[in-house]
């Protein structure tokens, strides 16, 4: 019987996706950061990648596709870059690791450039984009999507995947400017969430292999994603899925695995993490201030008729954040059902 | 009366440009790398970005906007960035000097980013993206945009541009793959372009202030430029106008002069060159014949109805180049008027 939807908070989340990772034979501190940045996810509303993941990661994590105890060690490194091994442990934690190593050779360098391989899907692109702001730096994030759901443009064949791409650059008053987007029209996320949700997708998001539309989201393995601007959005994804994938020694084109149906090959994953420190172009203090001064122009636009507001990138994901600090996180019926079959199959206290 | 159109070499090309900069005063070593540069442009397909552009640069150092001798200095250096003044000179000249500084750091540092103030319009992106690859580097290049020409999604004031990004990527056997596209649907040098040969623009890349399709160039100022992936390409614009202007000290948002209509007001345009060294995380070699690889696997997809082909991002300016090499460069009836009344004012032998 399916349980109601349930409203929960982001340490119960957290705590909970610990146990659960800590079931399986991960190392504690480990259990507790991705546990950490998974609950994150779902705090600052990427529904898609939080704790929705969570089957899916334990599920490959028991077929033996992901090393529960990874050791993440770095191949290659000069001042400003390096390339790390993952040992296919949990993307999360791999990101982790590259993002504070890219923020410590940014401190001396001014920038870094952090790539991984061996990796594996590591939640929304944001969390690792705006770990820098701490310092007063820049982060730009990508990778290559953990299932190709795109062709090359004019193609039919699903060769590229979202190869998402984060951007975080802090504001003085108000929110940082988060740009965190698929190089497709919608992320693969989205669809499934609209799946689990019982609800259709617009036009625009999927067509089939006759170019058609598609909008049912249970018929999503009858089509693909559609890029942004057309040639422009493959052009986007090709190239993020070089600089992530390929220039890594990563899995990008027909080497990527869909982790969505095999849970078992590993996915060999790529990724690359930025860190620009902004102290080494400008006084952060004016910066921060000429954001700010930025955002409000923006702001300031008259309007087109039908839209009552402009947005900021970043905007709706701090408005989200603090109405799930006060309200707490919404788990839908379904999520929550396979939430509670979780903790069953793991013998872990539910949420 | 109106000359023909006409098809000259970028021989010819280069030394027109060359004799017409020199004519103002430019020392005769900028002037041949600046008219290298212009040429380059056409030559490479960039009609909107090359010698049509001429007139304008010229104008504008008449009008005391741009300093034809300009000091190009650093004002702060790590070992993997530096910000740099341009002296208000003209951009290619500048993002030349960015890109050798970005291509000299890098080479220790593996990755470096060089951003640039006080600068002027530099050409095409893909100039200044595709220096890297004679060293086997990865270049990565944006630009805040000349003018404004697209608002905030969902606003009506201008306070956004093109804002361009280029990447190129070296291959082994294949052309390397070079993205170079605006932020916009359609360039605005596209719009003007269309205008010069009369031709309408396609619907799509451009509305007016009720947010009606405008498809005749010649009322491009009644309307505004429209982003890709809608709030995804404002994202995008605004993003790379933050880290190309605003970080380097550089015009953005609403202190962006509109060159086209002002050749006076110094533009402090901003840009940034990321030369990211590929031996700092693969064998060049072995990289390059991976990129082969994923460029044949996007070839080999089978095809949607309605295309004939895939393409890959700078095939066709390598198609392009390599006819114009044969051929010639075609010069429009309209252009090559504009260049001969240019080579009068200016007293200089014609292309």
């Amino acid at each position: 019987m399916p349980n109601s939807p349930v409203t929960t908070s982001y340490d119960n989340l957290r705590d909970f996706i610990a146990r659960c990772f800590c079931s399986c034979g991960m190392a504690e501190g480990d259990a507790d950061r991705a546990a950490g940045l998974m609950a994150r996810a779902d705090l600052i509303g990427q529904d898609g990648h939080g704790v929705f993941r969570l089957p899916q990661y334990i599920r490959r994590i028991q077929a033996g596709g992901l090393e529960v105890n990874a050791r993440i060690c770095t191949l290659q490194e000069r001042s400003a870059t390096a390339l790390i091994d993952g040992g296919n442990g949990l993307g999360h934690l791999v990101m982790h690791h590259a993002t504070q190593l890219a923020m410590q050779k940014a401190k001396t360098t001014g920038v870094a450039w952090v790539g991984a391989r061996h990796s594996n899907h590591a939640g929304p692109a944001s969390l690792y984009a705006s770990m820098p702001t701490e310092q007063d730096m820049i982060g730009i994030y990508a990778a290559v999507g953990s299932a190709n759901h795109m062709p090359p443009w004019g193609g039919t064949e699903m060769l590229l995947s979202t190869n998402p791409i984060a951007v975080c650059i802090p504001s003085a008053s108000y929110p940082p400017i988060i740009l965190d987007m698929a190089t497709t029209v919608a992320a693969y996320g989205k669809v499934k969430t609209a799946a689990q949700r019982g609800e259709p997708i617009p036009e625009g998001w999927m067509i089939n292999r006759s170019g058609q539309p598609l909008t049912d989201p249970n018929r999503a393995s009858e089509g693909f994603l559609l890029p942004i601007g057309g040639a422009k959005g493959y052009g986007l994804s090709l190239i993020f899925g070089l600089l992530a994938g390929t220039l890594n020694g990563a899995a990008f084109g027909r080497e990527v695995i869909d982790f969505n149906a095999d849970s078992k090959t590993t996915t060999n994953t790529g990724h690359f993490i930025i860190a620009l420190d902004i102290k080494a172009f400008a006084d952060p203090k004016e910066f921060k201030s000429d954001v700010d001064r930025i955002w409000a122009q923006m702001k300031s636009s008259p309007r087109l008729p039908g839209f009552d507001s402009i947005r900021l990138p970043g905007e709706r994901l701090a408005k989200v954040t603090r109405d799930r600090i006060e309200h707490g996180i919404p788990l839908s019926a379904a999520l929550n059902t396979a939430l509670t079959e979780l903790a069953q199959d793991l013998g872990v206290a539910p949420l």
